[in-house]
């Protein structure tokens, strides 16, 4: 059970932070989101301070104090172990978010499936997805820690709260730490319930008009990411190269 | 477990409802039949009153307090929350089916994924489903919390007391939680059977004598919900246009 | 975890196989091995009567008081409420098998979805599965609590410790609960097992040699179930109408 | 939750050790790594001896009495049970590999379905498991407990950390036993990812130039398998005999 997250980050304790960062490491791993050390989430403390998982250490196991604090380059400021090495990832949410108070990586296997295949989560077939999330678009592949996946991502980072990282995994964003894991587990169930659609040999997609009924719910909502882009793919059919959908 | 949900829900006091509606919501997460703040459920508490879940909120993480009170057009009458946005759903099943004490809606990935293909799960492959639940039909889409989806699930909820939303989920009715709760568990189940009789490359359809026969013991065992209409659609093969299973 | 089963059958006290049915029912519903009140099992008690579990309940919420004892023509000695409508399943095992003690029945999905699909799950792609449950054969489909049921298992309750029920799920029988439960399990991984080879597009057949070598330790290991007619359909390919498997 | 294995195995006490083999197995059973009384665990607890799992039992249910101590050609050197069936490839994989501490055998059902349809997890579509693990590569089929499956193994435990046995399951190795359960997960994610693209219709296969950049990640994070044969499979499409991915 999700134990007392919900008050708002921003009203939250670093040592709030801290165990809050042990928690969703726990059901990142309870529900099979990472394997082994995979994974990392970070929040930010402050306008110059970034509190984010550590590297190379099981997402199941951590304690408050393995949490480690950079600064907006990456450097660490305190902690006895080093930042995750995908860090950079990280920065660059909060670089071009500054709504954005944390940020989640994973590899929902359902999700990462749709990534290791290069195909986004773009099709309007859920209604709530649609007003919930919008969509999840692909971002092209570049090597963990370098220069080139943040240049493939940032396309991307303003008009999505959920990307996939082809060959690779999901990155969320939000503006508190429940948020952002929620949209982990959002975007893995609607690989899920997208798989089952494709196996049954076809994908319902929602009208034009239905999308746009959605699109109004979504603003009504308060979706933090600008649905503009997101939206332009939505109704775009057929993009899994095996033709449009019926 | 399920910890003390056995006594029949007439018998509850509108604490027992409160704290019901908490545990179902735990299931539902734990199951994965819902992610982030998806689905809603609520109890009849008499002949004026609704209890319902409330909105925008991760059905794991409520306290009795947070459920909401409506009449019977869903206006609030008692609680600090919002009810859910989906109150409508709610209240269309109240009224068509007065032995009905329970309402539950959630996206069970595998049904939803049906749902989102635009098939029904009505085939009869599965003996314990027939008795047990009948058939589960398919409701046209509506967008959300619009009379556009009432109207596409009315003809239907006499008939069935489980019937998937096209691009949505599923709905559930019960004379009390736990059994509507169940029907969701039931309907994801026998979606996970259909999906892997269908991946498999073939569904074995019982006979019309074999299915009469089961109808036979769905009346002994005192079905709630007219079986007529579910009936007929039972007898129909082919139905996700891939022709005959055999 | 399986708390303090290990103790063979034969020497525990009837209050012992109570409560070790109460913890069987929650492993049943806690892997998904049946849904909503589904499923049955029972522990012979001694050579006039048997311990079942009762009908129309959640198997996660039995008490040990919720136990039935009845003869083996299947009349209630003892106990409140009735014993599971498939008690002639589990009788006509008792029958036939004298040296088993304990009855499983479930709808684990996988497994139940080769039955819906009128498969067995007798093909010899793994080597554990042969030495360990021998092959899983299937059972022609029967109504439910009919003598039609049992004439459809009596031909392979001899020969096999597991038996798929056409559109219906799996029967499993042991010397005791534990292993009775153990074989559903089995049963339910060896299905995913050989769902994702079918899926992959192939499943990769042992050869009569290495399946004569797995029954050698099969027989050493002290197999219960005589696996004469088992060994027969094993090497048979392509029983699924797809042609062989290579 | 992982407990405290965090330290590493050297330091620990044989009561230590003996205590992690029953967690360990304990998320081998709740993982559906295993069923029934499947997989084997050991741990090098020095030069000369072999802590090892015991047969024919469930290893959830394991206490650490049931341990067995055998010596490196797998005589038992004290223990009430007998040791796994299985000892023969442990104590292989200690031969060839001084500096592996630890071997897990499992049959996660995902990664157990390729090793069923002859198919090995090599194919570079997810960076990090290239980083992590290098590839799974698939051993032929040999009868458990026989020479005929060491000599099957022999050729790939040098240059893998993690191996497909066909028609088998998985073995894993590592310098403390978390990391060679952990491999065990990591391979049994990877399996998952790989057949939903699979599944999908299509696996992106990363570039000869990306797969070089993340085996320079690989070094750097200090993988212990050699990775030279590793690699030169990894290149290699189609390896399923469905034609290359796209």
């Amino acid at each position: 059970m999700f134990p007392d997250l919900l008050s708002h980050g921003a009203f939250k304790s670093e040592d709030e932070h801290r165990r809050d960062l042990c928690f969703v490491g726990r059901w990142m791993h309870d529900r099979g989101f990472v394997a082994s050390t995979d994974g990392n989430m970070s929040v930010r403390l402050d306008a110059e301070r970034i509190l984010v998982t550590p590297t190379y250490m099981s997402k199941e196991m951590m304690i408050p104090d393995d949490m480690v604090i950079t600064d907006l380059t990456g450097q660490r400021l305190s902690g006895l172990r080093n930042p995750s090495s995908e860090i950079g990832l990280h920065l660059l949410i909060y670089r071009l978010r500054p709504e954005v108070n944390a940020v989640c990586h994973a590899h929902p296997p359902t999700a990462t499936g749709y990534a290791a295949a290069g195909m986004a989560l773009d099709k309007p077939i859920l209604c709530e997805l649609i007003i919930g999330l919008g969509s999840v678009s692909l971002a092209r592949y570049g090597t963990p820690g370098t220069p080139e996946l943040s240049a493939a991502l940032e396309p991307l980072v303003q008009g999505h709260d959920a990307i996939l990282m082809a060959n690779h995994g999901v990155v969320t964003c939000g503006p508190d730490l429940l948020t952002a894991f929620l949209r982990v587990e959002t975007t893995e169930h609607f690989a899920r319930v997208s798989l089952v659609a494709q196996l049954l040999g076809r994908q319902q997609v929602l009208s034009h008009a239905d999308v746009e009924k959605l699109q109004v719910l979504r603003v009504r909502y308060g979706a933090s990411a600008q649905p503009a882009e997101g939206r332009a793919s939505e109704g775009r059919v057929g993009s899994d190269g095996r033709g449009p959908s019926t």
